[in-house]
């Protein structure tokens, strides 16, 4: 190389000077577009931050939300003092399979929110980290697809016991367990609340991600 | 410095051309990163182009899976030939409130597929526009929120027909409208696989969104 430079020199004066300059020129063409996208990448910094605040805030209450979920549904528990039509007097959220499926999905959802707080907190601090974002994203986006399958069984479930089903013949139980009924169909409000947040959680993410 | 090899370059003429060279050497230095950098970006590009390609083959896919959920459901049609201990011997989807729903949703989110494909194509086409990869992200994950929630409500309803409820009194309807059932449990399956899809939709979206 150092050899072959030496020979080209040796040959041409003027052409490699003004080649020089040309190179030079060329060289220094980036250099604005450097300082750009470095005043690019502090403008996209202080975005991403506010995101990231925004992703901690919006995470802490979907993380009260799936916890209320959890509890309501799982102290949703009434005694009748009195025999009714139906053989048991005693009507609590493991009775029904749906409502167990319910109540242990919103554990693990609030449990993994919880664990991802962290992860959050690494966003907030360093908003350029693309692998705690979008591994953030992905768990977020299972996070709301079990939570949002949860909520929508129990809330068909809780449709059917207010209201019934008169063409399947199963006839509504609210109007005997009444407190039991309010408290699931609260869990299920909740849950759905917990879902909203996680669903924009997933769209903050997503703005977070992308490159401006 | 610089001075030093001015001086340098009054003298012998050899030398500026030996700094000549080494300046070019410097003055080209950045170029080979500026080369890295259109490699790495045509490289990020074929990646881009291929999570792109594979976005289509998944939507057309999730397309399939959800016209088969809807068509499926809205025919799931049953008449009895005798009297049981039900009232009616007609059995349809739209008997149920939570099946209505579902055969709803899923219309709705086979629709929204079937007019995300241009989007999806213009991804191909551009691996590196932002703006419809984000649309596309944003909508998938609404719709893949609702189809999941539409197959759950569902998965709950065909679980109480299959198995019934003894605590709260509701029996099993599918041993006397078993084709019905069937063919409603053949629309949940279809209708998971198309929410499946979906979420790896949103999953892929999240890689292609991703700077490198």
């Amino acid at each position: 190389m150092d050899l072959d430079h030496h020979g080209a020199t040796k040959i041409t004066i003027e052409e490699p000077k003004a080649h020089d300059s040309k190179g030079k020129g060329v060289a220094d063409a980036p250099a604005p577009v450097k300082v750009t996208t470095k005043a690019t990448k502090l403008h996209q910094g202080g975005g991403k931050k506010g995101i990231a605040i925004f992703d901690l805030v919006l995470r802490l209450s979907a993380i009260a939300a799936g916890f209320a979920a959890t509890s309501i549904m799982g102290t949703a528990d009434e005694i009748l003092p009195f025999f009714t039509q139906f053989l048991q007097f005693h009507a609590q959220y493991n009775n029904v399979p749906t409502f167990q499926f319910f109540t242990i999905v919103n554990a693990i959802t609030s449990g993994y929110l919880v664990l991802s707080l962290p992860f959050s907190i690494v966003c907030i601090v360093r908003p350029h980290a693309i692998g705690p974002r979008l591994l953030l994203m992905i768990l977020d986006t299972v996070a709301m697809a079990i939570t949002v399958s949860a909520a929508s069984a129990a809330a068909s479930i809780v449709y059917v016991a207010h209201n019934g089903s008169p063409y399947t013949n199963w006839n509504p139980f609210c109007q005997q367990f009444n407190d039991f009924c309010q408290q699931s169909s609260s869990a299920v409000v909740a849950s759905f609340v917990a879902a909203t947040m996680l669903l924009f959680l997933v769209i903050l993410s997503a703005f977070a991600l992308k490159r401006i």
